[in-house]
């Protein structure tokens, strides 16, 4: 009982314990989360609670792009009013929702499920990449547009990419890198300003 | 099936909306906690969700304090090496957590369960007023602590508790209120610099 708590509260530090596993959530948030659920009516601990066993129960893969959906194939790759000639590489299926909600692309998607990183010990072997070139060798396909984030291991991913579709008949092309729209030159880093220079367009 | 996700991502979504109700958890934190659901292994959702349903199960209020606990009376009211003639009054269970934390205080504790707010709509008779007169006025007690926060609310709360315990035979006392230590005179703002003029100790 040292410290006044000993086994009194240990429903709450166990349930604090686990919260505190989230990216981006450390012990204060994770106390504070777990009061709230005490502080609040049981049925909202209950309903999450249910959602969380729910979830991997309803969700899978889709067997064609990767994504994370409750039918197979997922609700994407299964409409044809989407055009089957154009393939959006991301790294996540997050990402696919991200896309989704910006409602700018009408094509199809191939989740890879990472990026190569060889510091983390994340090569080439660790994506799918022999689901995503299966599909461009298939036919159909006239673009690809890798759309990974303009980091080190997006660029390093995006490189090798574009040497392994080289090879096949398509265009290998990817998403703009430079300023945010509404962002101030004054802000932005040097490295950004170099690619907005690269790839500066005719206007 | 609209923007092309439709019924794909229900329990997603659902898990989703109820993770956004928690205090200081946007739409983006929600989502990419429950895309960190599903990126992990299942034992950890359904752990989270047990501890989830064990919560308000295994923890109640303390009958005396009103902290939260799993034995009645909770650890802090039994340990009889604690100092029952020192009262330090809180505003929810977590400061009873906080304050023990810092081991500062080794006498017992009353949880108001919240503070004077009229235009929360939250008065004197919301609070366990009739709990903490009860147990000054059952006699052993000669100090009564108020650990509130140094805000509108705990200063209303602080100077109506004093009113109330001022007709009984107990010291009120307030915890100091100034400069955090570490802190930046710079940085002060007005109020706290004033309270820590005014509360200024001999050196």
């Amino acid at each position: 009982m040292s410290g006044g708590f000993g086994p009194g509260l240990n429903a709450l530090d166990r349930l604090t314990v686990i919260l505190s596993r989230i990216p981006g959530v450390g012990k204060k948030s994770a106390s504070r989360m777990a009061y709230f659920f005490l502080d609040t009516d049981p049925g909202y601990s209950h309903s999450l609670a249910e959602q969380l066993l729910a979830l991997h129960r309803s969700i899978r893969r889709c067997s064609r792009c990767g994504s994370y959906t409750e039918t197979d194939p997922c609700p994407i790759c299964a409409d044809t009013g989407r055009d089957p000639s154009i393939l959006c590489v991301v790294e996540r299926p997050q990402d696919v929702r991200i896309i989704e909600e910006s409602r700018e692309f009408r094509g199809l998607f191939q989740v890879l499920g990472g990026l190569i990183a060889p510091l983390d010990g994340i090569g080439p072997d660790n994506l799918a990449l022999g689901q995503l070139l299966g599909r461009v060798r298939s036919g159909g396909i006239r673009e690809v547009i890798l759309a990974l984030n303009p980091t080190v291991e997006g660029d390093t991913t995006a490189l090798y990419l574009r040497k392994l579709l080289g090879e096949l008949n398509v265009a290998v092309t990817r998403l703009a890198s430079g300023l945010p729209v509404g962002g101030d030159l004054e802000y932005a880093d040097r490295l950004t300003l170099s690619r907005s220079f690269r790839g500066r367009i005719k206007f």
